[in-house]
């Protein structure tokens, strides 16, 4: 088994989270001066390990085992959500630096190193995954000079602070022969099931849609009920036809949600004239999706015909029109089940039973899965809670996690072919 | 039958339409200058027809008939709402007008004059129903000094302006014998039935409920399905249910309506953890009401207990927290039976058979029914569109009521007690 310092470990993450330290959390966006000063301390930090790193001019750390051949790549991300939590994507970089410079302590005959990554704006502050992207050269320039924060600065001012480091590092396929991402779950699944260790088979895709109904506004007291084209009745019993059709069709790893629902103009004595409902499902399994694509997509055509959530065929309500926007259509993707199954094998010496589950949320594995074989490790989030100053693992998960994460590294670089 | 000049009626209402034009319709709302000067014009034109005329302090507009007794007082209000039409409220002021000054040219033998009123602020721009409250002694100081517009400023400075006009017009029941109002329907009922006179049986009670559920707010991708506390998929049941049980239990003349819908934090990605429902229903049957408001609360309670909209007695959900406030509990209001039965006749004799339908919006008749016995007649709306620049009703429908108005109330003047 590896050996890895979990004081160290700890330390190590708790001196991150001090850039941009908010309350119990962290508020370190993308391209902040916190985020980039936390990046320069990670460059410290791998370059006092040994590793030749540096940050380029998007934001991306990249820590780089000397005279090796090949390396396995690990990391994650240092940006955050605003007023975030001081796990999400530290964790999987910590973990990495670790790893790293425990192996090479070890200084262990191998002719496969660790390389180290951590990507910037994972968490899309400017453009989602704006590093892994870079870093996989899957990205157009024109991207970048269109991309804007909510508040409508420009990516292009916020790189200029770091216009002057090197040009962008890029994926060496004849290097880097595996990615390796430890992150909290960010969900409640593992702590609820009392596992310390998950293993990601898959990401989930994501279809995301906007619906907008428009009917027509009317007195709430004067318009008799049969005369009525009401934007906001169709749309509730389209929101409720949903939830009830997802509950009877969906797989066991299906998740959906209506995120929002807006009435127009929203006053108790007018009849909505308008409305409009956020919705989305996630799965694993495409051709899952596509079925409860068609599932949605029959509900919406009732909506249109008015006889969405009548127990007959007649229509409930006058014809009201009804749009239907594609927002996400990000298809699930898989992660390379060999490298599954060294975390999970990890995992079992030490006496864990590990979970499989998928990940719900996005990743930079998910970019980087379509590049090189990649997998994804998960420890557990204390109630479940992330995006949020209480995320939090305790110290002992945390330890473990990277020591279970060690171990896996120190089987492939042994197993792998060099 | 009463000889009215319609050309004239027709010309006094183009000419009240011209204080606060906009667009097609008026914006005259209470209290502004427009609508002071329109009721300067008002005052001359019933001191004109020989009325002892004049606006007093809160900008009521009183015109009583000289040398009588007793008196039938007819109008409404010339007050707009915000981008209003030209005959919501002027229609029946300049009814008013025009049949008091026949009245008065035809100088027919009777003890029973006619007063003309238009209210103030029947809208409720800054107080509903202030003039008719006030003329009525329903109003307290106190309510006065506290009223504000939606943009915050005080009813106290709006009526600076008119502090030096005479102490409020009061209501003198020795004198005044019945309160008669016309209207425009607001509605689309007498239209589509072809009918030219509806006589209004009573006013609809209102119950308005604001709905909050408060849940979790989670990862729509990691928080799995059956552990979400999710306040918006309650909001939808809730409403949904609400909807079929109404449709279900509701009688001949029960409106309802979910005017409003918020979810938080209204992101496509996040659970809602809490979210806010606008809900009234409005019937003239008081006990009906009470029914309906049951049916309800039992749907609240279900959705209490994550029931609501399930097949099964099965929770569908966590336990979400919900909390129902009353925000309005107006009850229903009979109008006299035999003033109606006046207008109702009045129009039989033209050759018209009215159509009885309750008003589901509220009037200054409904404060005044409950001081003196009150009657309301509606004329059609074109397309039901009102509060709105195009409210709209043909010259001939316009002149054709108040015909039938002034025919009614010369028979009244004639049989009532003197």
């Amino acid at each position: 088994m590896a050996r890895i310092d979990g004081a160290r470990l700890l330390a190590d993450l708790r001196e991150l989270s001090r850039f941009g330290a908010f309350m119990t959390g962290v508020d370190r966006v993308a391209l902040s001066a916190t985020d980039i000063e936390a990046r320069r301390w990670l460059v410290g930090k791998l370059t006092a390990a040994g590793l030749d790193a540096s940050m380029d001019r998007v934001g991306n750390v990249v820590g780089r085992a000397p005279s090796v051949g090949k390396a396995i790549l690990i990391g994650s991300h240092t940006d955050t959500v605003p007023k975030g939590g001081w796990l999400d994507g530290a964790l999987g970089v910590g973990y990495a630096l670790e790893v790293a410079r425990s192996a090479m302590e070890a200084s262990e005959p191998t002719g496969i190193g660790i390389d180290v990554v951590s990507f910037e704006d994972e968490e899309g502050t400017w453009l989602p995954f704006l590093g892994s992207r870079s870093y996989f050269a899957d990205l157009d320039q024109s991207e970048i000079a269109a991309a804007r924060s909510k508040d409508g600065a420009t990516l292009a001012e916020a790189l200029a602070s770091i216009a002057g480091e090197p040009p962008p590092h890029r994926f060496d396929p004849a290097r880097q022969v595996a990615y390796l991402e430890a992150h909290i779950e960010q969900g409640p699944r593992m702590e609820a099931a009392g596992r310390r260790i998950g293993v990601v088979p898959a990401l989930v895709g994501i279809r995301r849609f906007r619906v907008r109904s428009h009917g027509a506004a009317n007195h709430a007291g004067t318009a008799p009920m049969a005369m009525r084209r009401d934007a906001g009745a169709v749309m509730i019993a389209l929101g409720a036809s949903l939830q009830t059709d997802f509950r009877l069709h969906s797989g066991p790893d299906t998740v959906w949600n209506v995120g929002n629902m807006i009435f127009r103009p929203g006053a108790a004595n007018v009849v909505p004239g308008e409305a409009e409902m956020l919705f989305e499902f996630r799965d694993i399994d495409g051709s899952a999706m596509d079925r409860l694509e068609e599932h949605f997509t029959a509900l919406v055509e009732a909506a249109r015909r008015g006889t969405v959530g009548a127990a007959s065929g007649e229509p409930l309500s006058e014809p009201v029109k009804i749009d239907v926007e594609t927002i996400v259509r990000i298809p699930p993707t898989r992660l390379a089940a060999d490298l599954g199954d060294a975390i999970a094998k990890a995992a079992a010496a030490r006496g864990e039973e590990p979970a499989w589950l998928p990940s719900g949320a996005g990743h930079d594995a998910m970019v980087a899965a379509r590049f090189m074989p990649a997998a994804m490790m998960f420890v557990p989030s204390i109630g479940g809670i992330s995006h949020d100053v209480r995320e939090n693992t305790s110290d002992a998960d945390i330890v473990f996690g990277c020591e279970v994460l060690a171990d896996a590294v120190e089987q492939l670089r042994r197993h792998m072919p060099q």
